[in-house]
């Protein structure tokens, strides 16, 4: 018999027979004889509904009130879906946050949990029930309702499975697994077998929103084993697990892309100490997250400061950088708000040279400039004009995913 | 410096404007200096979406669940209004039934207040907050989530302000106060400025929806004097106190009605010992509420037993009576479905002789049989034939109340 911790998505319980369905799924499980802890999200829509009378209501509403607002989502998708295990003779009960107890920090919208309670939920399965318990939620220490932020409910899921020393995690959502690419616009794209937390998390970070990446760091912490699969098939998803030798083997898993990128150049900056954290400081103090940042010295003392913003800070932060360019020295500030991302990952390039070398060449083989390259030990980034993402998506993964390569 | 609780039903949170007036007003009153602690319900037509859900899921829900179902509405409307309050400038903060705490037993969807501990609103108060909490909710020893039955948020609202020694408790609504009668019906109805809770009792419990029946109990037993206002004028509504001595100088303070009432008569039952037992305890164990109950023996040793029911029990309620009426020795079973009541209350009946025989001569004016009579100390009322409901009422506010006489 193992203990397993099921989590549903938005989609999954979208409505009434979405959750008959996964009420169906949860009760051959346990017939199978295996304990069960069920983490759920809101129904699909819902959150958005929620925010928006908040906005509604004021447009720079209370956190700690739109986390009481927001946390109702969970609690409705719990009641309901012990509802429809009961009706289906599966005895469950369900748990909200401070009923558990997940404990968090005060950090409303975005709280980070520090401990789980598992002993109520412990007694629950001892009676031979399914646990139902909300995601996305928690309870600070001064008994203040919290959330998680966006897709908090896989972080619920595994921190659920972490302190309950879980067999496995089980990620149910509406697609069938984590993909080499994206398949809207790469026909090619398949579903992975297996891949490393390591990779997940490069996956996760750069735009594949299949799993929430402080979800995945938790995984990896804890080494909970993640199974991403479809609630609307029975076909075997993704598995995220510790990296094995064999992995390396393969030189890139993913190809991602993320378009949501505005790109700001300081132009001729003096090249002097401490230029980045005068420019950087008074963005980071507007809570503005700074992606890529690339700077490169000439042999005339100046150098060429370039960064990406997300496209809806790109204004602010704009205006932050012309306040201080004429201070820095700079001659201009240049911009192109209209530019993505394209990443490869793979646990294959610690090992193999080359790698980086071949994607800038497949690029300029079909005429792709190349804007601005990252680099971490398991993944490269180049910036390109957005006009060319489904292009870059799709000749890279040809060169590296294409022909049957790959971890199948 | 007084301490008020108010409390505002759905209509009155109804949507996001409507909620802003509400903030309007108590950030007014804030600023005259009271402490305030606000209890709301769910916005209007909530509760039955929610129940809704549950009952698209199944159609015999589990009741824990449904509570914690339920209880959502009033979180939304708590962390809204909390929002508008500090958009309006007026510190705030919400409380949930589990986080004042309202401790309830463990009869979930009609559970009752056991105790609160108001040391978090207190702390609250004494930061300069407006306090606002979810009515309807609270939890039971095990921390289960509880819901107290349609209305329970002016029970809610009456507990806290008899927990906290609350100098009043003002419950706003879509009405202007308590009426002598129904408007609709009774052109002549007019607000009545005070009213004893037991004469409010008397009329919640025949069918003047404005107060809930267990929040005038409540007032009445910790001597919570209620306030009943409309929220949306600035007019002063009805005052429900304890009884003054002038109050008993009007005969009859209001004329009420109930059409949810169906007849039965079992005719000609032999009269002896244990009859009414033998009837109406399968009745009570169908967990149907009989109302009015009639006999009257006969010189030949049979017996007529008449009682009403809710028009909903009707049926369940025949099969019942049919079902033992040959055991019981009844020549038959008559039954009328669409019979209503109509009733006057009033302190002064306790004191003054002759208002019944004033009732039933308005009635017989007017040719209006009386089917059955019931009694009690400051109420009388009549079955009639539902056809008359609305000239009865309106007869007898014009005999008692019509011409300026009663408590206006």
């Amino acid at each position: 018999m193992s203990l397993i911790v099921q989590k549903y998505g938005g989609t999954s319980v979208g409505d009434v027979a979405r959750i008959h369905n996964v009420a169906a799924r949860v009760a051959a499980c346990r017939a199978r004889g295996d304990d069960l802890v069920v983490v759920v999200s809101a129904m699909a829509g819902e959150t958005n509904r929620l925010l928006g009378l908040a906005a509604e209501m004021c447009s720079d509403a209370d956190e700690r009130e739109k986390d009481v607002l927001v946390a109702t989502g969970e609690q409705v998708t719990v009641a309901l879906l012990a509802i429809a295990l009961k009706a289906a003779g599966c005895p469950a009960v369900s748990f909200l946050g401070h009923q558990v107890r997940i404990a968090t920090d005060s950090a409303f919208g975005k709280a980070r949990i520090t401990s789980i309670d598992d002993s109520r939920i412990g007694a629950a399965l001892a009676a031979g029930k399914v646990v139902v318990v909300a995601g996305f939620q928690g309870v600070d220490a001064d008994d203040n309702i919290t959330t998680l932020g966006r897709g908090g409910s896989d972080t619920s899921a595994v921190a659920l499975a972490a302190a309950m020393h879980a067999d496995g995690c089980e990620i149910y959502t509406d697609v069938e697994g984590v993909f080499t690419s994206d398949p809207r616009l790469c026909p090619n794209a398949r579903k992975l077998d297996r891949i490393s937390y390591d990779e997940m998390l490069e996956l996760a970070s750069l735009g594949a929103k299949v799993l929430q990446i402080r979800s995945v760091e938790f995984a990896k912490r804890y080494g909970v084993p993640l199974h991403v699969r479809s609630t609307f098939t029975d076909t075997e998803g993704t598995r995220v697990v510790e990296e094995e030798a064999s992995m390396e083997d393969v030189l890139v898993s993913g190809v991602t892309y993320d378009r949501d990128e505005a790109k700001i150049t300081l132009v001729r900056v003096p090249d002097q100490p401490g230029l980045a954290a005068r420019v950087f400081g008074p963005i980071a103090d507007a809570n503005i997250s700074v992606d890529m940042i690339i700077q490169n010295a000439s042999a005339d003392g100046t150098t060429d400061l370039t960064f990406t913003v997300p496209k809806a800070d790109f204004r602010r932060a704009l205006g932050l950088v012309e306040a201080h360019a004429r201070d820095l020295g700079a001659t201009g500030v240049r911009t192109d708000a209209d530019v993505a991302k394209v990443s490869i990952v793979g646990l294959g390039m610690r090992s193999h040279a080359g790698v980086a070398a071949k994607m800038f060449r497949a690029l300029a083989d079909v005429g792709i400039n190349i804007q601005m390259i990252s680099t971490s030990e398991i993944k490269t980034s180049v910036v390109v004009d957005a006009k060319y993402v489904e292009l870059a998506v799709r000749v890279l993964h040809d060169a590296f995913l294409g022909g049957g390569e790959g971890r199948g």
